[in-house]
């Protein structure tokens, strides 16, 4: 079995070309592909499918080329992934694919733009919403609620990097029940913030493109700093475009 | 850059095939290969050299024809790895290369076997000392102190599954100045324990072979189930075997 490891800011996917269909995925095997010490290792699975082959694609076929069936490590099915879709893009560019104007995913049509080592995806416009607090360390930090789809709470915080989140922050469960995932921002300069990101079921995390996009929908910032590297987001006009670098590691064959 | 990805009982490898040592491996790169995000992730990089074609080899080439080149995940040179050499000697083999029964590493020369799936190496004999102790959640357990070349402690332990070692147990700094491993251990049955293992600057891991022989050494076990597989353990006569399976996940191209 093919395979390609890439990340985009330090979120990182098993890519696995299956331009036809073929392949047999089971949240078994994925797991087993995600599995950092006993597979290949990463936060999930991007499988490559044309539209027209993947069932849940195929009705996207007359407007996307390629269907990115995405897969959490735990072997769950998930609709989006923002650093996902741009790890995707880099592999159709490497592997001298047509990508087009729009992929395919289980969120519907997303539209993506390449611009040199940059890779963009509209990841649909934040809904901002009202207030809710996060408790870390016995403090609570007062943070806007923003859903992009999945929701997300985006606090001010002093000292980011004195922030310990090895536990998840805790939330009002009657706002969010669900879960949450807690963005912690400071600034940096103006248009221009750092943040950390507690991802629910994940934990902290180096990077989220969700949770980028809702900084920059309650900041106004352009440029995100997440512990990944740099993301830069262009809201607005019912968009909102995340953009940043997207990288293969490498290439080769699963045994 | 080829490689392979590969691991002997959860404790995983990127092996850098490089026979005539032509490869500028610095630390700076070998943490990058190493970094589960952003590289191939493992726990140390394996250099496949010809013996004769590594400083640090050439001494035993009249002995043997590979020099394992290990490298912990941080970049710092190590002397040997157990569970490495063992994987070590799955990439000669599935490459199709003459193993021999002995290969070179910093800590000299290590007898080798091939038994179907299982690799074993002698990991040279256990020194039993006297008796320290570690603290777990304010819990004291008594233990054995075993020197395997590093420094090990080994403690019984009623109930092994409920043990927290996100942090590491706390241990007599007069007695292992250097930090120490410390292996807990339960009985399965006769001749077979379970362990889990706090590795000093690494945390709990999946395995730890030298930690397996030293378990042997105090407990008389045979088999050694750690969180990652099962080791076989035979020790006597100036010889500590550590056996168990050795795989490769997957080969490719690092770009």
């Amino acid at each position: 079995m093919r395979f390609a490891k890439g990340h985009g800011t330090g979120n990182d996917f098993v890519v696995l070309p299956d331009v036809d269909g073929a392949l047999d995925l089971t949240p078994e095997l994925v797991a087993r592909l995600c599995d950092r010490r006993r597979g290949i290792g990463g936060d999930g699975v991007l499988r490559v499918v044309r539209a027209a082959k993947h069932p849940d694609g195929a009705r996207y076929a007359a407007d996307a080329e390629w269907f990115m069936d995405y897969w959490n490590s735990d072997g769950s099915l998930a609709e989006m992934c923002g650093n996902g879709s741009r790890v995707f893009v880099r592999f159709l560019l490497a592997e001298g694919l047509r990508v087009g104007d729009r992929i395919a995913t289980r969120a519907g049509l997303k539209a993506v733009r390449v611009s040199g080592d940059e890779i963009a995806v509209d990841m649909g416009p934040p809904v901002v919403g009202g207030r809710s607090e996060a408790v870390v360390g016995g403090h609570a930090y007062e943070g806007r609620i923003v859903s992009m789809g999945n929701p997300h709470l985006v606090c001010d915080v002093d000292d980011l990097d004195a922030l310990d989140l090895t536990t998840a922050p805790h939330h009002d469960a009657a706002v969010f029940p669900r879960g949450v995932n807690v963005e912690f921002v400071a600034p940096v300069a103006p248009g221009h913030v750092r943040m950390r990101v507690h991802e629910r079921g994940s934990g902290e995390t180096l990077s989220c493109g969700t949770g980028a996009c809702a900084v920059a929908a309650v900041t106004g910032a352009a440029t995100v700093d997440v512990p990944g590297g740099r993301l830069t987001v262009a809201a607005g006009q019912g968009a909102c475009w995340l953009a940043g670098p997207a990288v293969l590691v490498a290439t080769g064959e699963i045994r």
